[in-house]
């Protein structure tokens, strides 16, 4: 593998994901898009000729033999990302991967395994991770401007498709989860997941989700989900001890607002309270004022691949690799797992 | 007791709440109020003159003892709503008793039982379902406008005072939980409560809740309470097979939205579904027109003190009777002893 | 001209509205596009291929010579508006022009009077009358649902491109008064016309603009245009006697939002009114209910071709006609001749 | 007069406005209230009973001749400021007087005359330059932080009471005429006054008003002002060259939004630019953050008495004096003397 040009890759899958993928690295500086690999070939031509008339392969197999190529971009069912993964690792490529990871946590592990034994990049596209708002939402966490994380709620909802294959949760939650696991210092690593779910319309499967995650400290994030809401909401506050924020996604004019107030509580504990059961602790609050940064206009599928590149050039793992898939894989099983209390 | 004339009432205790309750029974042309009663008689006193010069008293004994008196209003501290409202009762009094109505199931119970066994009214002071909107939401789902209700979304966050004797689930969802009471067909009966709660200040108890009620059919209710928010938020989202309605208390311009959208199933079954991962289940969506009732001016303490005496005259439970007080105890009781997983 | 089947049309100017034209008519089953004409054949080719590989015209003459074309659309510079009109009627080929419909009232008269002499179709292309929300808008006024017409409020301003041949009125008004033109019965004509401009940064025209135009019995309607404004708005209010409308265009929750109140004022003159000066006029509020009535997704373009067949079918004037275009051009000469009292 | 100690009022009026008056007279540290006077004497009680049982005059002549008193301020019909603010200046007494000034401009500067002639303090009660937003603009003004003002729109819309007595300039432009003169470098003296007012519904007055204004250098005022409107707008935009602001009245989450946005010309002359129809204008955009400052919650009236004292104290004019009256008077003047073209 030649590291001083630009590195080559090949987009595996050009059914709904993998035409923008290959759009964003045939565009790309920073890449070589070499190929596009479809079973369907018809499919995979098409896609071919749109994006510059590269190569189609219609075999994996033929594809990880070529020794023009660097790296794979894998947009295809979630059950194939495990064999095709691990495929193209063992031949020597660095992996992009569609989310989710893999369809269990034993899987993405043995992933993540082999990607480390071999010192290749593994990285999970979570596209959401790379907006221009997502990015400084990380940046005024990791610069201490929000403080301690207290809570975090996120909401995603609106009348949406009732799929067949997942519930509300496996098709929703992954966004809000690879963020929370983006922004929170040391990723997302709840105490335990409590999910509840409900099917209103029988439709087999949860149809509306709540997910409530302690992350330490007696600070919780919660996720709420529904694919029944007459209006969309896409919506996320951040609470912290020093600011909090609320991110809009489709509030055009302010979609992200940082707000100077919060609450902090007084040395003395609770039980130095005094008897009168109408006194309020002794807390403060601070009423500043509100402020909402200018983001830049920027794609960020174009980011994903470019840190990609980055990663590869050196030898770093991605923002969001293997690891970073493989935490937001563990809070959805234990979601199905412990649903409506099911284990408990 | 003669009810050919308006009914008389007495308010115990002159505090916080007391005078609001004093000053609409005597602006209601359905009572007469005839006394005040607190163990402080300056403020007893000064709450009877700013009302009109009714009759000051300092022993609840006494009060109760009077022949003049067909009622009473308890505004006193929780603890004291047993032994009040059951001597009350005794006396031959209706009461209305501030929620929650009482400390514990068992004594909200037995107050409840004694009520019936006189033939009394008990009534619970959930003025929140007094309001236009909350009895316009309610008429909404009695006439079957919403269909069946399929899930519901309250949240009631702002920076709040952290309160010395109750977590944040006691000192604001009994507001959600009493409307949902009062606006779901059969009460609020819950198939169990989940509670998750966080203290991420070291406030010493729940400083941020979540609630969820599954209420039936798979349908679940959800509670938000927070009062660590920047921004304050009040609005409930019912969602129904026909309609759904959000109510954003603080959008003066339009209080109430009615949503003629929604999501229907169609009859075959999730497993006739074809095996395609990407396909949709059948469902067909509504996208129709968005109205927003106008609701009158309206105080809903005067409404609440109205009810009071229509239950009186005519001899029927009140419509935030002493069962609804019960059923809302019930659910808090519930998301204590259980919060955070802690029972299962 | 064989009018059993689809007519043929060709659009002349493929720059930057051309296109749009051209793949409208393309995918329009009451159209064959037969050719596409620019004096620059490169971007007339290239125009040609991307909507089917129809034909390419450089010249003018030769298009309107051909005999199998019934109409032609003109998305070329305003000053050519008229020539290139002139000559497509005198070749009986029916017309849609790009507004503005020519660079003066005189020319464009003279295309109007061109066209009904010829029995021929002179259409404007006020693409904006035909979005879904200005069709109901229009329809609400013609049921009679807003009654008489009291006031409109137009507001279209946002950080704008300083045109370097245009003012502010002649870049943004022209969509607030075609719409008015379209919505109001009897099309848009104003007792007189007061236009101010403000050129506060020296770009030598008006870049903040007010219009105000008496419509008739008192009725008022203002347009204020702004290329200054650090936020985007697009809103437009219409008064009526029944009920008032308000559309933001920018809202896409509730575009349209129609308000059952409104002002009446009691039958005795304002000379009876007792001299009681802080005493209010007798007058009548409505304080109903609020209504968002869903509209369809449809794009413009598609309707507005669809009309341009639809006229020439049934030989009646286009809804958005040549007359249209006059009346709206009018306004904008007058609101020049007139600027800042400049002929007063 | 004994200006070491507070200086001693009295309210003139007890009508609507008196009694605010009154109040926050008798609660400031600032002043001493000594009497109000009416001619209705039990009016006069009641409210010197409320206030503190001050004294009651019914007389103006008896008050005014009082030794142990300072100042008044004066809350009765317009058409009695000129005679009771001379007599009371001719006493010796500063005086504070409610908008308008005066009924005319010439009494209005003969009030102005007396004022400076005798040293004493003349001032209106323009409140709402009081309020924290209002100090909040003029200090974002003063320091420059929005550089050069380029325009200004101020919407006023509700549905309000027709007045017997007043159109809606003189009732509801007073406001914004007052702000603009309060905030506008030098106060608001613009070139022209325009002014168009419509009368839809018959009321003998205009209902709908639009107010024009040039205020030097391009820049423009809008004020728009209207009885009819089915929804409560109370906005203003001052468009500055570094940054602009928005004043939504009526949003209790954000009532300031101060934006880093703006549009400049670059150097060279519109002359210069290429012939290209199409091309833009050499504009730079700055699109940078937006910021809501925190406003401390204060009384506005309180904050005008204590200027009021303050004035008097130091010997200088207060900051909404006999002058910033005249000015806003001579707007509202010279827009009923121009009404819809009338002087042109």
């Amino acid at each position: 593998m030649d590291t001083a040009t630009t590195p080559r890759v090949a987009v595996i899958g050009a059914g709904y994901w993998g035409p923008n993928l290959a759009r964003n690295f045939a565009a790309s500086p920073e890449w070589t898009l070499v190929a596009v690999c479809d079973r369907d070939e018809a499919r995979a031509s098409k896609l071919a000729a749109a994006v510059g008339h590269v190569d189609v392969e219609t075999s994996v197999d033929e594809l990880l033999a070529r020794d023009d190529l660097d790296a794979v971009a894998i947009a295809t069912p979630a059950a194939t990302h495990h064999p095709l993964t691990l495929a193209a690792l063992r031949a020597g490529k660095h992996v992009v991967v569609e989310k989710p990871i893999a369809d269990s946590i034993e899987k993405a592990q043995e992933m993540v395994d082999e990607a480390k034994r071999r010192g290749l990049v593994l990285m999970t596209d979570h596209t959401f991770c790379y907006t221009p708002v997502v990015a400084k939402i990380r940046e005024l966490i990791e610069n201490g401007d929000l403080g301690d994380i207290l809570f975090v709620d996120s909401v995603r909802i609106n009348l949406g498709l009732v799929q067949p294959d997942v519930d509300v949760f496996w098709d929703l939650a992954p966004h809000d989860l690879s963020i929370l696991d983006f922004v929170l210092p040391g990723g997302l690593k709840p105490e335990y997941v409590a999910a509840h779910g409900g099917d209103p319309i029988g439709a087999g499967k949860a149809c509306v989700g709540h997910l409530v995650l302690p992350i330490g400290d007696g600070a919780v994030a919660s996720v709420h989900v529904n694919w029944l809401s007459p209006t969309k909401v896409r919506q996320m506050t951040i609470g912290g001890s020093r600011r909090t924020l609320i991110w809009d996604d489709l509030n055009p004019v302010q979609r992200l607002s940082v707000f100077d107030r919060g609450v902090t509580l007084e040395s003395q504990s609770a039980t130095e309270l005094d008897g009168d059961a109408k006194a309020a602790a002794k807390v403060s609050y601070r009423l500043g004022d509100t402020w909402s940064p200018a983001l830049p206009e920027r794609e960020a599928l174009r980011e994903m691949v470019n840190e990609f590149a980055a990663a590869i050039r050196e030898g770093r793992p991605a923002r969001t690799d293997g690891e970073a898939g493989l935490r937001v894989l563990r809070v959805l099983e234990e979601a199905t797992a412990t649903m409506n209390g099911a284990r408990a």
